[in-house]
């Protein structure tokens, strides 16, 4: 069995690439989808439909399109992988993570120790917190091959 | 027929107050739910169960019992609002907001103009977008009356 | 049993009135439900919330207010009846029959005899096709009270 | 991953050949479907099963037998793209869309500026609005391989 | 907690009556529903709509029109009973159990000894087999009551 | 895209083969499954479990065993093609047809004209009605491959 | 809003009246509803619809009968309270706790701190861990009136 | 068709080996999945996330990442085999079923005759009951091939 895990969250390390570089050198059975996770691309998603002078519109229209991916791959992964890092307000994360719990699609956070409180809510609901990317990769690899 | 508003986030300004008010004073026929929002009892709702050392699992184990309410209410409403403010990061309102759009439930988001970008996957979800309570109460009204 | 009926489509004759007329007269237990039937009101349900220079957002902001309240009623209605007239597009009320035929509930559409070609998709998936409203009181009388 | 592309509305304009042949040119791993779209075959669908006098019965008949074909095949796409023309009705269009919104697919109109507003609903619950197929193939290319 | 029973099959005996007398004079919290058991309305349910020489589509626009109340009634109950007879093919009662089967509805079958072979489908599906209404009346009693 | 088409109903004719041996004469992209149709198997596929005296559990452990492989091949086809035959009771096909309902599965009907009238809800919920294995293969072509 | 909430398991001591008795000291609206708890009535639910002489059959017949009670009451309970005490294999309580995970019903299990280990993937699903009636109407207060 | 069988229960005998060695030689299209069933393995599934002093907890983190595994193949599985022994509480496999239940998933039940009684539920839920491993090898073969 090959097992989809969609990867959710912070664009700005290489936390993806450390999970994928983990899974690859494990062998594991995974594929790995995300997001659009150019900052600019996804900003721009919707741009060449139609411009807008309005900004609440045009970041309505990009992340219309953005959703088309994102809503496809949420609902087709079986596990996926939450992470809040430590810029931006990362609602985009928190939203993501409730459509995965709506859906009951298992998910694990990923994130420090300092925002425990915050995301009370979005533990509450993860199978398994990890703090670090290599912690992520052995949970995928006991879940999938022990 | 009697419609259920479920009000989702910040907890800090009286937005709940002035919707419930405006509400009132129309007539509607609306019933308001809420998580409980008394910020200390909702970080204590698992205290009586079993002490814990560990923030993690004092604050998983509250989570958890709010979880019991707000997956009920959430499940019923037939609106929700959800309230984005100026402080905190408000995970757990973007997180309710993931659950509505995957359960399909029409809601409402009220925030300033000056977080439309972080806000946009939760904004391209939503039925609309309020500034103020006032205008979240003329949307109901609409909705509910004309 | 009280039955909930969603009346759909056309605004310009008075098809409702007279179905809800003829089952006031039966004493049929039913509670009728529509979209906001003004249809300035319609066009204009978003424009307190943002103004709108451009047409597209106009109307895409209007029309997801209108669905905060169509939703919910299509959701729980145990019939709807369908109106296709003389005018217009008419767009919306084949919209209301695909949401209808996917979620599985029963529809009658009321439709005259020149139009049964172009809503043979519409009416295949309908339970009965009727020409008058007199007609759809009497499905309605026979379905809820024989 | 491959990805399924249903192609819904108007059959007397090349636009699904472009999209096509857009896609083909871009290796995108992209399946397209359709309704039968050659329009007598469509409405003689059902007429080796019996032979029917009445019109509305021929219709039904054809439209049923059509349905298992598209009801399979919407049911199974990952986006839609629904096209409204100049001509003729097209609600089985409007009634596509209706069941794609229902059953949550995201799907792309496809339209020209002048029927903006009688299209307003099944706008409202698409993720985008293009008006030319090369638009779609860049919302295809950027949803799917970027 | 007042409880749906749905009442499925046979129309030609009083077997209805004895399950229905039986429960009130137990007090049992319990609404009955039925088809229209009337057999020349049944099969007249449409003939208002249009008239048809083809008796096929007779059936068809009858059989749909008696569907808009059966499927809201199979959808709402709690419990079905379906009982089988001496006579006819009774298909239409075997269709409903399906039906019930599928939405996850316990039902009780109601028939006697002579034919489990044919029915073992059914009653493989069923939650109990009672040969008598008195039966069906303990069953509604200990299930409701104790 | 291969079609699942399950075949439900009459084992004592060959109409399977008769279907079967037209589509592969034309090549369609179809795979056939069906209950296990020799009649023997099935009245005992439960017997190597536990022995009984009584008919009625003798029945019914053995369609619990059949039940694990038609739930499955029902909830997986995308046509079902259902066959009335002029013996036996035929109780389990229009049970079948009831669950494919339920689900939204489009199937087929397949009898002949003098059993129209007891046939009429399970054929309302057909697709089509065919009267000869010839017109189903017809049907399949046209739906699958046109 | 009244509250729906089921108690499942142990049948040898009061912890049902104890919550109950709690509950209502404190006015919660709560309805409170449970499987048959009288063992023999239980055991026998069946008995009076068949004779039997195996024990299998005997069981079979009276738990399918006492399903019809328990499927209903546990798909409409808001929260359910799962017991496990000291006597017997209780394997029925864990087989309801495994329902109400997949149907999504928040439940709260109570029991000792001996049997953690054994009740780990039943209290890993669910939303709170109880040790004593008291604080489960704790929970209840909280969840329900704050 | 490839068949997913889901092997669920007791760790301690070789059952899941005598009925995958029993598939094998009848080369059935089967393929077999378990939870992990390394007992050390699994009670620390997830000590690599985070130390715990409380045993709740500590089994609580291994659990849920145990269900990340155990919940998708549950999901997945085609049947499933719950197997109950002589020892220990077992109540996780009688939590596998109740899921296995509210899914509608087939599942064979394999125990011995001196614990009818305390599975009764569970039984009445199963489609077969097997007192040995080469029982539940004949229901799959006949299944999957006759």
């Amino acid at each position: 069995m090959q097992w989809n895990v969609y990867l959710s969250g912070e664009i700005h390390t290489d936390w993806r690439e450390q999970i994928e570089q983990g899974a690859k050198e494990l062998g594991l059975p995974v594929t790995f989808t995300s997001a659009v996770t150019d900052h600019d691309s996804s900003d721009a998603a919707g741009d060449h439909l139609m411009d807008n002078d309005n900004q609440f519109w045009r970041d309505h229209q990009s992340s219309k399109v953005n959703s088309i991916r994102t809503k496809n791959l949420i609902e087709k992964c079986d596990i996926a992988v939450v992470r809040f890092g430590d810029k931006y307000k990362q609602w985009n994360a928190a939203f993501d993570a409730g459509q995965l719990a709506a859906l009951g699609k298992p998910y694990i956070t990923l994130h420090d120790e300092n925002i425990i409180h915050p995301l009370k809510e979005v533990d509450a609901a993860a199978m398994a917190w990890a703090k670090t990317p290599q912690q992520v990769v052995e949970v995928l690899k006991y879940v999938i091959t022990v």
